[in-house]
Order: C-alpha cells, then structure tokens, then sequence
C-alpha cells in the first residue's frame, strides 16, 4: 500500500540551509526513529548537528558534500530542503546524482518529482536506486469504514489554522505515551510527518473521492501492534482552501478523541484569508458536531503553541485558555507533553458507538 | 482553463440500454443546450427518443449504429453509457473507433479513460478527433478568494446524502429562472452535469489540497453574464466517504445560499453506512454552522426527492417536511421548479459579508 518501515540511515542533504530553514531536516533529526548518519552543509562541514543546532542533540557529524557523507554508511539521501521558487539549483542535482549513482535510496518531499526527472530517473534505473517522492500518494481505495473496527484508541491532532504545530503535538504526544510504556504510533499524513515515519501518505495530494480513504489506510497501517493511534492533522475546519482535507482526516481516520492545536497569537488564517479565528469553544463545536454526525470524538484537550510569546505572557495565555474552556490546555514543546498527556490519557479510549 | 462553452451535436452511444440505465444520456437530451441529433441503440432502432421515453419530449431518431448516425451530422460522439463492471465490450471499442475515423469528438465519462487507451488515442492523432475525457480535471489553483468578488448571488444545492437529486434539482431551478427571464447558469461539478453543460470539472476528481479551488474556478467561468449560478452539489456532509468533496464546494463555490436536497425515504447513506441520515433541522445546522465559520450561508428552501412515494405520500411528506422546518419545501420534479424558486427568489442575493 505503502512505503513500509523500515531502517533507514539517512544522509541529509540541507546545503546552505541546514541552520536556518531546513524544517523537515531538523524534524527528522530530532523525532525520527531512522538514524542520521550526517548532513551536507558545506557551510558548517566540520561540525556537528549539536554544535549548530544542541537542542536536536545529535552528534551526527555536518560534511561538505555526499561524497564525504558516504563514509558513514547511509542508506538513503533526504533531501531536506526546498529550493526557493521552483527548480532544483544545479549544485544539487549533481549532489543527488552522486548518491544515486553509490545506490543510495532519494527520498524527497519536493514538488518536483525526482522519479520523473528523466536525468535522476534514467541514473537511477542505471545503479537500482530507488526514488520515494514522499508526496505521492500511493493508490488508495474509498473509505470503507474499515477504521471503525481498529482495537486501539485514534487521537487527531485538529487545529485552529494550518502550520500551527500539529505534527510536533502529535510527536510530543506519541514520545510521551513511549516514557509510560504505551505502544504508541504516529499515523502520518503529511510531508514531514512521512518523511519522520518513513511511512505514511500525504494526503493534501489524494484525488478529494479517495481521501478519506487514504486517512483510514494510514490508521490500519499504524494500528499493527500499537495502544494508541495518534494521527497527524492537516489544515482547519473553517480554513477556505484546505477545510476539506481536514474533514477527510475527521471522517476517515474515524478518531476516538481530538486534541486542538493553535497558535493564540494567530489572527488571521494562513494564506492571508480575513476569515478570523474562531473562539476556542468555536472551534471545539465545530469539530465535535461534525464528528457527531458521523463517529462522535470529543476534543479532550488542547495543545497551545506560545512559541512567538515571553514565558510569562505564555502562562497567562495557557490559564486564560483553561478558564474559557472545560479542557486541559498545555504548550508541550515548552513545557514537555508529559502534563498533558496525563491529563488526556483517561479519555485515550475506544470509543465503539457509531451515531445512533 | 477547461472545455470552454460550445456548440456540439450530439451522437449519443446507448447501446441496449437507452431504455433503461443510460442516465447520463437521458440528462444530456432532457437537459443539455447541445442538440442530441440521434441515439445509438440497435434494440430501438427505427424509432425516436420520444417512443421510448415520452418524457425527454425529443424527436430524435434512434439509429442502430455509429455509421447509421453520420447522417445526422453529430459533431461528438457522447459515450452514455458505462460497462458493468470495468472493460469496455469489444462492439462499443469498434463504434467509438468509427466515430474517431469520422472526426467526431469522443466526450467519455468512464473511468477507463480514452485519451490513454493506445488503440484510440492512435486513432484519434490520425483522424484530428478531439477526445475529452470528463472524469479527468484541468490544472487548477489553490482557492484564492476569488469567488467571493463574483457579482451573481451564488445558489448551491446541498444534500442529506449522495445520488438523492442534486443535479436535477439545480437543472430545475435554472429552468425556472430562464423561464422568469433571469440569466442563469449552472455551474457543473460531476460527470453528468459536466456532460449536460458541455464544460465544468468533475470535484471529486481533483486533488484534495485543490478540491476547493475546482469549486471557485467553475464558479468564476460561470458568473459571465450570469445573474445566478446554481452550483451542483455533490456528496453529503455528513458522509464519511464524500463529506470532504461537500466541503470543498461549501467553501469554494462561496454560495450566498443553499438549497437542501434530499429523499426523505432512504434511511441510510449511500455506500452501505449505518449513519443514518440527519434529520432535516441537523442537517441544516451543520451546514449552515460550517458556512457561518468562513462566508454566512442559510438553507433558504428544501427540494424533497419524493419519487419512491405515492402522490398522496408525497405530499403528506411535503406537509410533514414543511411543519418540521421554516423554509419552502416542494419537489421540483413532481411538481414543476417554479412555486420554489418564487419562495426562494428572495433570498437568492448577494451576500457580501464574510465572518465578522
């Protein structure tokens, strides 16, 4: 159906990047299972991860290019950042040769596709690289209902806004069911969140007849051998261009819980639409009413993003937010998940009632 | 941007089933503006549409194949028709293929595409044949906002489930219009509605991350000239296989107003969920609450598909549709569009608000 897991050893292609906007690189370092070996950046080659960046606290040495990454025994070459407005640069297309030319696996999220590349699809065919374009969906089927009769508890991330922090929520939250002991697993359902995993699908590019079916296979994907199901949100209820790809996850993934993510800072919805904000409890019935009508799951908490305020500023939000709101309220990043998943465990449960 | 308005002449191929099951040819010749200038259908060759289905009220011959049909100067060559169960059967490759060496334009709804399959396509590069298939979407944008600047109020029809109407309902209402002298346009969104308007995209078939803007850009082509636009709905919000592509055109076709679309005697939602349907007020509330996050829209009248009742269950329905809901309640289809389109006329305005 999928890419399926498996052991990776990731060289990270990040050049000129990696300290500043190379986002999937530094999720990948710090959530993946699959280890970085090293990255290319020959801005910092030399150095290490943790000398650039020490909250990823990886020693994983930084190399100028893939030539000087292929000592350490990768597997695979993830490209780890995006060019800015469109083509490849061409220093990076030799860099992405080389790797498939010593057979390692390319595995990227970029718009343009490297398997239909005719140069990098014609090199690989040569070694017997193989190329995983993370952002194309595998074919998937309709929505069969398949998802209903999953044994473990599904929570989805659901958010206020597009990139408000869901995949990191989701991350923090799977990490701290792991320090408990629960068998947790990310169902992951974008760029990055696959590109962590090493599984999953992107379902922003699913045909709109087949997404919520994509959602529901990436939970029978994750429900092997998990207690808990924690799947990666897309988008807003109310966001005008991506609503839909959040209600096939709501329909599809046929969650048991919600956890809301938002960014409170936030006034205006990403793409510059002046659709404002909704209010907590807004949001909150919003998504619960339509889970209503269909698989009931409520929003058990909610998981700030105070990443843009002072520390004090946070703390006033996060009780603000509790006192508007019947729900505990957290910022996992700042103050570590374990709080909140405490507080939300007791509702992690299978819920089996369709609408009656 | 997509197959722009024209004028075709159509040559319908209904092989052994133009009596029966060709649902998309009898929309095309009851609704379309195209001519239908004859059938193809050797079970009832020699006679007209109208001997074999009074209703369509068209004198068009029925011909007992595609060479028989030339004479009637088609300009395209509509596939009205599916096979049971997946490949195309050896005669209609043979007639299509006599179409295509005659120059006609192959307009295919199957999902197993023309344009691909090597045998037509081969043919039609020798002939100059155009082939469109419909199912498939042109390239289009992220929404933009776009539809919220269009001068004609928008009208969507909304629905308690798939297949309960929507289309016919929506044909309806712009019937009435014309025949009251307001200029208006469907705007297509599926198969048949795209087959019957001639242009339009198929929703269901567009990337999820682009669903939404499909919406606002059939939205925008038919607002030339155009003092309403009825959109085609599609799915059911409310179904958790097709709820998404519904919001999709909530969102995307930004209506000012809706019209609520559905058959009072199915009690479970297409597809063989045990979801049962919404009563008519839930259904109005999520609609309406989802409208109310992004551009305000109310259900401003009901179209009941009362086809499974008798006359006097129908309107025993209607009455009992009517005292549970503040809104018009008919059945456009029984009882002509026009005494719900003046109670809807009303409301059918600008709404120039978005959330506030």
């Amino acid at each position: 159906l999928h890419a399926s897991r498996e052991n990776r050893r990731y060289l990270i292609l990040a050049t000129g990047e990696f300290a500043t906007s190379a986002k999937t690189a530094h999720g990948v370092i710090r959530y993946a299972d699959d280890e970085t070996v090293a990255v290319v950046d020959p801005k910092h080659a030399g150095k290490t991860v943790r000398d650039v960046l020490p909250y990823l606290r990886s020693g994983a040495p930084i190399v100028a290019d893939v030539q000087s990454g292929l000592q350490y025994a990768p597997t695979s070459l993830l490209i780890g950042v995006a060019p800015v407005g469109g083509a490849l640069p061409s220093s990076w297309r030799g860099e992405i040769l080389r790797a498939i030319d010593a057979k390692l696996e390319i595995v990227s999220g970029l718009h343009e596709l490297i398997s239909v590349d005719p140069e990098f699809s014609a090199a690989a065919k040569r070694s017997g690289s193989r190329i995983w374009d993370v952002r194309v969906p595998p074919p998937v089927s309709i929505f069969s209902g398949a998802a209903y009769d999953v044994g473990a508890p599904v929570l989805l991330t659901v958010g206020t806004d597009c990139a408000v922090g869901k995949l990191t929520v989701s991350l923090e939250i799977v990490r701290a069911a792991h320090e408990r002991g629960v068998r947790a697993t990310l169902a992951p359902t974008g760029q990055t969140g696959v590109m962590i995993a090493g599984w999953g699908i992107c379902i922003d590019r699913v045909i709109s007849d087949f997404a919520a079916g994509a959602a529901e296979a990436v939970v029978l994907q994750a429900a092997a051998a998990s207690d808990l199901i924690v799947v990666e949100g897309q988008g807003g209820i109310n966001h005008p261009a991506y609503g839909a790809v959040t209600l096939a996850l709501l329909y599809g993934a046929a969650p048991d819980a919600l956890l809301l993510v938002g960014d409170p800072t936030r006034n205006t919805l990403e793409g510059g639409f002046s659709t404002p904000r909704l209010s907590w409890q807004e949001s909150m019935e919003l998504y619960e009413s339509l889970a209503a009508a269909v698989k009931p799951a409520k929003v058990v908490g909610i998981a700030l993003n105070t990443s843009a305020l002072s520390a004090s500023e946070a703390n006033a939000e996060l009780q603000r937010v509790r006192a508007e709101t019947a729900v505990p309220v957290d910022d996992v990043v700042r103050n570590g998940p374990h709080a909140l998943y405490a507080a939300i465990a007791p509702h992690l449960t299978k819920r089996r009632e369709l609408v009656a």
